[in-house]
């Protein structure tokens, strides 16, 4: 498959997964919402669920819509190296579509927001407690066990006694159980990221669009959720070279 | 499949996606229910479950139960154009007798609610800040991703690496995560009709129903939940007919 | 298959559907537990996925567990009429063993309640406005969903145009997905019993238990959950009859 | 597969089990965090997910992660006995590197909550009544149901009339919606262990590791969510040899 092929489809993954990801906090933060406080739950599900649709639409490239999942699969020897730069350039690209799309989904909402300066959450992730070594480790135990799990899921067909337990056969609906998990349980320190696009393309959107009262990008935080999820990768990838597969 | 089969079909699909649809919205929404103040996560997995029963009944004429999905499916050629007509007449009607049953279903708690002039949200859609064509962006958004998911979906059954993902084996599952996504992310602004039958069959329900001390049926409201998802759904084709699938 | 051995299926499964399905209700009603106010969806979802919990176990017997799925599947000639009485029998001693399970289980939260009069919700369902045969219109109309389902649900593998939606791929997480749709959509009402066995049988349990400072059964709303659910299971088996399946 | 290989997925498993369910109730618990309050069926959800990820994990080695599960294996016939001691070993080395690592994930949180004598909870059960005998029954028949349902669930493929609800094609997305089910219905009074790797590894992790103003290991209970667990699976691998299957 050649650089268009895997951009568009990336590209166009990565869109829905951020048009929707973004989309739920938006739903559960802005005010003027049907879904305003909704809470964690529908969070983790929004996101989830946004993995699925996203990863569905992005098939055709092996549906990786993150570039943590690039690097582990490039370094497992599933992904050629030489494909990477299409599949990382669609994801920063889609994310960045995504994030704009949410804010056209929700531009009647973030102009009546009474607390416009708050809204950088809707894009980008931030941590509870400001300590970016100890956020960095957050983001390193939430994507090892995102990667760990895509890495051994193609062989998760059947057990050794018989038993005839098949992820194979839940689609992409696997990532999305994988996701709201880890979203549910790993999400609470840092809004877990996870993957690089997620989070970069829309703290770049959030800096250029023009969205009534912004308030910061906080780019001193950006480099966290972009380096955490991908030692986070490498070191699944390297971990999975290592078991007895 | 001819027009009285392709119409029972559909009518029964789209009656009990309605039935379920606007009975989880009662059962949030009235009063003396035990769902009662549910939230919006219940209000989203009510309708995309209702989506999983609605297209599993009515899978004999290809589960569309949405106006919207047909015209996409008939512009990419999956449904012939003859077809249409019955497929939006059986829409229309059993999202007509799906609001009637909901209605008898919690007639006791209609005649019992405080607030009997606000009753038209547990029908029909409407926005939480009025702007008519924001409205209609947020909604051909949502249908957007709605159609594109749909229209890609029988191909995504294994990736480029071997990799054996099948949203195939979900059956109706995947639709149904499908819109609990979309309710959960893009449904804050407007209640995401992403289908014509769903919101305006309900509301002619309302308007003609005997609901004792009911408000208004809101028609200035009701081509906004028509066209844009009509739009949606064949910019969505438009876009799978220019993909190298 | 022989009468013991129906029984002793449905009376397995529909022991766990009922330990799982009280067993919710008392984790979110019962003042010392950790689910306590745990909101409608938790328990549309715990009986939801009780129900695929209690099926999967009476899988040998076909998982009915519910003397209205037995009906159904009888009318239709899925089921000899001859072994009707094994199914029955079997689901309403195992819906006994099942409630007196749950008692034993939240025993100490039982004995600790603050409102013990109050508990027979746990067991069985009642209405939030009292009157009998708009309650059982209720039962009617939820159960027709139930067995319509089920009814149509074997056929539901392959749509007209190739696609390949699949719903028996998902084994009994199909029903549960119903039973959460019924729940969170038409159980605001009265309860969502569409189950005969599942209101009877822990009625008598709730009447005969020793359960400390318990109120009163109900008798007189005891028949509304049997006959309810008994005619909407047929009037749906009638339907499918009639549908050009 | 040798002593060595089990113990590593085995204990790669537990110790995603305990990451993330640990990790969801430290989000729920701990006051800094973005899922503070998130409610019952936030950790239901979380726990349930969390199993499937450990379990898929785990999959080379039958995806145990529970003592119990290994003992009810073994008396059935389907696991070695002589294969035992690397399961069990490999679940509670596991465990502890999970909790180690959900704390390292929460370091922050942990660090700063307002009542850290409280924090037991995060890592081990405990019940909500002290009583050790119900307890201990609790737990015996929440673990039952766990067993029997992964006992029955191979032959759970196809019913008697031809339907072909097939649980095999859920994969461990099963064995996750069991464990919803038992946590939201029968978790309510002592936390559901279940699983004695699950209780007693983070139990000891809390004793050892320097969490900030930590409160007491509670050892006086712990035995009950090992000892309990262990009967449930016992009794539930005896009734599945009586049943005719």
């Amino acid at each position: 498959m050649g650089f268009a092929e895997i951009f568009v489809w990336e590209m166009l993954g990565t869109a829905a997964l951020i048009l929707l990801g973004a989309g739920v906090v938006a739903n559960v933060n802005l005010r003027k919402t049907l879904g305003f406080g909704g809470g964690w739950l529908l969070i983790a599900f929004g996101w989830g669920f946004a993995v699925f649709v996203g990863a569905s639409i992005a098939d055709a490239s092996g549906g990786h819509i993150n570039p943590a999942v690039t690097l582990g699969q490039a370094i497992v020897g599933n992904t050629a190296w030489s494909a990477v730069p299409a599949y990382w350039v669609g994801q920063f690209v889609g994310a960045f579509i995504g994030a704009v799309l949410c804010w056209l989904a929700y531009k009647l909402q973030f102009d009546t927001h009474d607390k416009p300066q708050d809204t950088l959450g809707i894009f980008s992730t931030g941590p509870t407690v400001d300590n970016k070594a100890w956020n960095t480790v957050t983001e390193v135990i939430a994507t090892f066990v995102l990667l760990i799990w895509i890495l051994l899921s193609p062989a998760a067909s059947e057990g050794p006694d018989g038993t005839v337990f098949g992820n194979a056969a839940l689609g992409y609906a696997g990532v999305a159980f994988l996701v709201v998990a880890i979203g549910s349980s790993l999400g609470g320190p840092t809004g877990y990221a996870i993957n690089p696009a997620r989070d970069l393309g829309p703290r770049i959107a959030y800096a250029v669009l023009p969205i009534k009262g912004k308030g910061t990008p906080n780019w001193g935080y950006a480099w966290v959720p972009v380096v955490g999820p991908l030692i986070g990768a490498a070191l699944a990838a390297l971990t999975y070279l290592a078991l007895p597969v």
